[in-house]
């Protein structure tokens, strides 16, 4: 099959390029750029194919431009849109399943077809970049500052300083997120115990008395002033702080830049958020958030400096101040965040490899590994000190599936059970994801008011509370089995004496409690019917709280729905076998499974995500059938859709980089993926030109050329200069009239003073007499940047860029000349997926918003 | 501190870019390369720097060329080598650690400069490179061939089946790696117990009837007769197989070619030697090998073909023969037989990965980790099948550390005794190291022909035997604790009834079946007195044996020694203790700790190898102790010497590269380390040129330049095309004379058909009319390889080498003309040590041999 895809060559793109991030103010838009090269400059976010040919979807189409799109390109003359040629045959049609797969696929995708009915425009969320998000920094700037800086590290004093500090700051990375643990776990434990006791005692007087409304009404009320004072927290300090920050941190360790995302004010709203949202009786878990209060107490010890929200800073040091090193560090936070949540050293470190695998190296490993090994140590001393003995370290994470009062050894003959398990747990995630994306894209379009999203947040929470009371009411199955955590709360509602409530030990109590009761309760404390309608009841509450304007995880809520029908399977099969009594032991065990089923569906387990389910199950022989069952409901869930996360990052237009190119790009050669025209400097550059290309164009790199003057404009490479580096040798007025010695004062540390919070241009005032001056760009730019020739291959382009952690990549001609640039957008923008067991590739639009 | 190493920027050094390895027959020196840039031609070998200024070692210092360089050397005119310079302040010292610690290490240097005395060209083996190792081909050539293969790929039914047929053979190799530790395990097993149980027999009889030479003789001379038999095999058959195997697996997947490696006679003298290795008596272990053996099965399957040793060939399929595709599966296979060996999914995939990082994606790792845990589970299922029960799932893996009877917790005041047994073990460890490094230089010197090999290997199996007898006659130590397996064979020698002698079960057992006695006997089991002598003896065993030209593993020994000095110090607590009879359980727990302290110290464990031996203990919370110790013992043992693995790799000169570029090496450039002047083809070339050029260089690739009439010689660059192509074009006479329309009639499979034993120059036959033909390589060339300008610094270069897993990188000038080409060996030089707490860089030599 070959694609046409000439149409893309020069078509102009928004991307990492452009900053729109800070200078959207400007109202500039990239699309009027003066057309230096000669080549047409077409409107952008037009190409769209789909290399389906599946059926109806076969074709090729082009995304018609909104009215909208009309409106950004009136400035250059419109074009007819390439017609795209390409030849249908047999090859079109990519399916990495057999037929009887194809055939299901085909089925589901009707149904789904009409599930979109209610809003054609969904796609629009999901078939795009937003052109905000930028890359991060990883390569270093070799400039004449930069080598200068490092001579003074060669010294033995400094050598060891800096290797000390770095071993040291992760040591204190460990140390903070396990005490932030520790207090989260401390307050809301005691919180929580406080606020369903209350309850609890309510209920059982007016059971008796006759007024059950009371501690309806209470249960209610108070949900609802926590959980707004949660929302407004984070929805007015940052709004970065929603949910549990996942996806934001693996996009990070990607290489993207998240602006706000590592600063106090989230970290304040993170923290404090999710102390609310539980306590608020949110359907949500405090494991999740941990990898994002970790990844900022990195960054902050990092970074040596902290911005308070009242605009005052307090900076101790700034030798790390720069994204390569900022980056490794807030690895060793998201690590250190998992560990202390999950007791999951080696899972932690694997979570934040994994994302940040094109930089994987043995000594950042070690270091990470040791951060997470000290927050998982800490944590479990802190913890088991709250739990009144430091020495027992019985509790190395927040939550832990450990502690089975049986043997976890699993017969061959279960392996079945648990396959059946897994797909029912990838069906029910990939609905989870599918329910939560409807629901995301509702709240896009239509709750994106500030006070709407509070008001949901506690609609949610009232309504966890009215219907939790209703089912205790209604449903009455009373047991008298005792439950396993001792310090349980037990309502007996109904009940008789010595007898309580099967599901007051699931709603009176932490999503975590929940979680522990349904895995270790004895058999007969939950009824059939107590745990169908925590399940359908969990479920809802679980996709209507992930996505609220609150500080939330996901992993517990997903772990109880899992755990609840593991339950039921398990009572089923030891009801069809009753003269197997094990079986009734092995209750938990089913639970266990189902936990992990659930949560692979919904999360689509990598690699780390199964081992931290394994180190939290502290029980590697049963580590196997974990491994399966994770593997086959992500296998179940990917026919359907994406993953949680990965349908996060899609709703938000990040462009993470996949692992490896997509596949059938092979004909696609970097002049075909590049920006192009150019913007380029002369290696000694007119101030007045410098300003005004900063003021209207938005990129954030610029080729620096060879001053040719045969050919003006088309001088060979001669490097590559940052938008940031330029705007603050401006600030610093680092230039002079021309024929006299260029200024020199000016260091790296210059530089990192402005890192991460960049200058704007509108902030530079320049005099005329100034403008006319002569900036000499030589000792700044990076003069060895990566380069490649227009006829590279997609693939090598790709390989190259994610196997660098590049930001941008200059394309070449033969002579050396540059002729456009690649950015991360302009690779992430290719994205193929499995859905529905078809091998499809689509070129995303790129969008400003 | 300013480093000149101006000298260097034209040294010609034999490297990657040579092919020594097929070529040398020809005794073609690559040093009269015809003088084509003009630059002088030096001498190679010469130069060699040592960063180091600590002390007596400040200075760098110029290695004399031998005579026998000379006489190589002798067709350019000799210049006098370049002296460095270099400013000598304090920069120059190196340390990462602190005062105390750089004043040990001048000690201990002091002690170790004595110990050196014995040779002082020992350095010979660890300061070079050997050039007949090159780098494998995992960039992929993308030339018309290739684009026209792959077009046939995008069809629907390929990409199924090639999807398909990867996780597959991935399934397949999990299986194979499995069977193959299961009939070991049987076999091992099965004849090992008779043999010790004959012994036994032997024993007890004649300890009443005093004819105690009868056992002691029939020991001997069972060992001597199979050890003899398994050196043998391994000698004459594939001397690859020795030892472990996995140094030279880690060089692979670091991205070596490792001739031999992964043959059929290397699989058959792996298997069936360690197997002959624990018969014989060895101080060695099964689960090193497994590794290798794993690997080769996955690089047969991945190849689809077998090279039976009688050279008869048997070729199933051919679409994955290239050194891509293959490193992927054998990263597999890597994993599976970890993960068989050590019941250790987890830790296996790492292990592959780690040394594979350059390429690592999720993909691969998915199919790395599902190949790893279905040998994991299939092993479990037939070693349990072998044990009696299929369905038990009892032992994932050949040696496991749980079944420990009571709860493996852990006190926090036991980590000060773990942290000085941490430091034991490193100390033991590069104890260790050392000595076996001066036995490999002793070997490598002196014991380096056949025969004498297969005597040594006898010498030590006679040794051993008479050894473990002496002990046991003369250390009399009884017991009448029931050993922990019920099957061990116990002999009474000189003990009274329902006693019997403590060092019998360490003894007469496979090193498995003793560290597993060590680890679980009960408390009185083994006197102190025995375990002394034990430790001491089986610590000098296992260095003597580990480089025997045997296949034995280093994991066992090396655990069972620190088993038994962690006995001793569990009881030395306990004894110190009396009053918490607690501790008496808790020998086993301090076996264990040792045992990972040994192990640390001796290996050096990465990340990988921590996950393993926590995974094998099946127990997390446990996790953290093993984890301390083991990162404590790497840090002292790093502070002596390296690993054991890496002393090996050392000692072969194997061009391994690090993870990050050496430190201080910024002012290095592109030009700096490249080879040059360059051997170099236009796109259309003689017949005869080509055939010169193979006959008289030894290089592996050959840029393609444009034939420039104005500059000859100097044209753009093109392409990039690989001798084993050009070997290939000639041999099919893909030629024809000037002007006339090149032949086409060859596709990718005939140079799949030579993967990957290339043909050689001196197999080809040339007419002399055909020589006057001309070559067109347009379609054959890889059109875009990666280049870099001249002033690359070493840490781009560096970093796009290892990121990328490239094998040749070409450098440019500015207008895109080759100049120079950088390779492996190019990289590897750059040594950084630090060894005795000094950072050091050292440029080491590439030697032919």
């Amino acid at each position: 099959m070959t694609v046409h895809l000439d149409g893309m060559a020069s078509a102009r793109i928004a991307d990492d390029h452009h900053n729109h991030a800070t200078e959207s103010t400007h109202g500039v838009s990239e699309a009027h750029h003066s057309n230096k090269t000669g080549k047409d400059t077409r409107h952008r976010n037009r190409v769209k194919e789909e290399i389906t040919n599946a059926g109806h979807e076969s074709k090729f189409h082009v995304t018609p431009v909104s009215e909208e799109e009309h409106e950004l390109n009136n400035r250059v003359p419109s074009r007819p849109t390439p017609e795209l040629k390409f030849d249908e045959d047999e090859g079109d049609t990519l399916s990495n399943h057999n037929s009887i797969t194809a055939l299901l696929s085909s089925k589901f995708r009707d149904i789904q077809k009409r599930l979109k009915q209610y809003g054609i425009e969904s796609p629009r969320f999901r078939k795009r970049l937003v052109s905000r998000w930028e890359s991060l920094n990883y390569d270093v700037c070799e400039n004449v500052l930069y080598l200068k800086d490092q001579e003074k590290y060669k010294s033995k004093k400094w050598v060891t300083l800096r290797w000390l500090s770095k071993w040291l700051v992760m040591f204190f990375i460990g140390i903070g997120t396990a005490l932030l643990a520790a207090a989260i776990h401390f307050v809301v434990e005691k919180l929580a115990h406080f606020k369903f006791d209350l309850i609890k005692h309510y209920f059982d007087d007016c059971a008796k008395n006759n007024c059950l409304y009371q501690p309806a009404l209470m249960w209610m009320g108070i949900n609802l002033v926590i959980t707004v004072a949660g929302a407004a927290l984070v929805t007015f300090l940052q709004p970065m702080a929603a949910g549990s920050g996942i996806p934001y941190i693996k996009s990070y360790l990607n290489g993207v830049k998240i602006p706000g995302l590592l600063t106090f004010r989230a970290f304040v709203a993170k923290t404090v958020g999710v102390v609310l949202s539980i306590l608020g009786g949110l359907a949500c878990g405090k494991e999740g958030p941990m990898a994002h209060s970790g990844s900022i107490i990195a960054a902050g010890l990092g970074r040596g400096r902290i911005n308070f929200c009242n605009g005052k800073t307090v900076s101790f040091y700034s030798a790390f101040r720069n994204d390569h090193e900022i980056r490794d560090f807030v690895a060793g936070g998201a690590a250190s965040g998992v560990s202390s949540a999950f007791g999951a050293p080696i899972g932690g470190t694997l979570f934040s490899l994994e994302e940040a695998a094109s930089f994987w190296n043995q000594d950042l490993t070690w270091r990470v590994f040791f951060s997470s090994m000290v927050a998982c140590f800490a944590t479990n001393f802190l913890i088991s000190a709250i739990n009144g003995d430091p020495t027992k370290l019985t509790d190395p994470g927040l939550i832990r599936f450990n502690a089975f009062k049986f043997d976890l050894k699993f017969d061959l003959i279960e392996i079945p059970v648990f396959i059946f398990m897994a797909v029912i747990g990838g069906l029910m995630g990939a609905l989870f994801v599918v329910m939560n994306y409807k629901l995301t894209v509702f709240r896009k379009r239509y709750l994106n008011k500030n006070w709407i999203k509070i008001i949901e947040a506690g609609l949610v929470a009232v309504v966890s509370a009215a219907v939790a009371f209703g089912l205790m009411v209604g449903i009455n199955e009373c047991t008298d089995k005792a439950p396993f955590d001792s310090h349980a709360v037990t309502a007996s509602v109904y009940c008789t004496d010595k007898k309580y409530n099967g599901l007051s030990t699931l709603f009176l109590t932490t999503p975590e409690g929940c979680l522990k009761a349904l895995l270790h309760d004895p058999f007969e404390s939950h009824g059939a019917v107590s745990l169908v309608a925590f399940v359908l009841i969990f479920f809802v509450l679980g996709v209507w709280t992930y996505g609220l304007s609150v500080s939330s995880g996901v992993f517990i809520p997903s772990l109880a729905i899992g755990a609840a029908w593991g339950r039921l399977v398990g009572m089923g099969v030891a009801h069809l076998m009753p003269e197997n009594p094990n079986l009734q032991l092995d209750v938990g065990k089913f639970a266990l499974i189902g936990a992990a089923c659930q949560l692979g569906g919904i999360l689509r387990t990598t690699i780390s995500l199964t081992v931290i389910i394994v180190e939290c199950t502290d029980d590697i022989s049963f580590g196997l059938p974990i491994m399966i069952v994770l593997m086959i409901s992500k296998w179940v869930g990917d026919f359907i859709t994406t993953g949680l996360y990965d349908m996060n990052v899609e709703v938000m237009g990040i462009p993470t980089l996949p692992f490896e190119c997509p596949p059938l790009c092979d004909d696609l050669r970097a002049s075909d993926v590049m920006s192009a025209p150019l913007a380029t400097f002369k290696t000694k550059e007119r101030v007045e030109n410098i300003y005004r290309m900063l003021k209207e164009e938005t990129f954030c790199g610029f080729p620096v050329i060879e001053d040719d003057p045969m050919a003006p404009g088309k001088g060979k490479l001669k490097g590559l200069i940052l938008r940031s580096q330029l705007l603050v040798l401006l600030q610093k007025k680092i230039f002079c009239p021309e024929g006299q010695v260029p200024p020199r004062n000016i260091t790296i540390k210059d530089f990192r003073d402005f890192y991460p919070v960049y200058l704007k241009v509108s902030e530079i005032e320049l005099s005329d007499e100034e403008k006319s001056y002569v900036m000499d760009l030589k000792p700044y730019y990076n003069p060895s940047p990566y380069t490649v020739e227009q006829k590279f291959s997609l693939p090598r382009v790709f390989n190259l860029f994610r196997g660098l952690g590049l930001r941008h990549l200059i394309v070449t001609d033969e002579k050396n000349v540059p002729v456009g640039i690649v950015t991360r957008k302009d690779l992430a923008k290719f994205r193929v997926g499995s859905k529905r067991g078809l091998v499809k590739i689509e070129q995303l639009k790129i969008q400003d918003i």
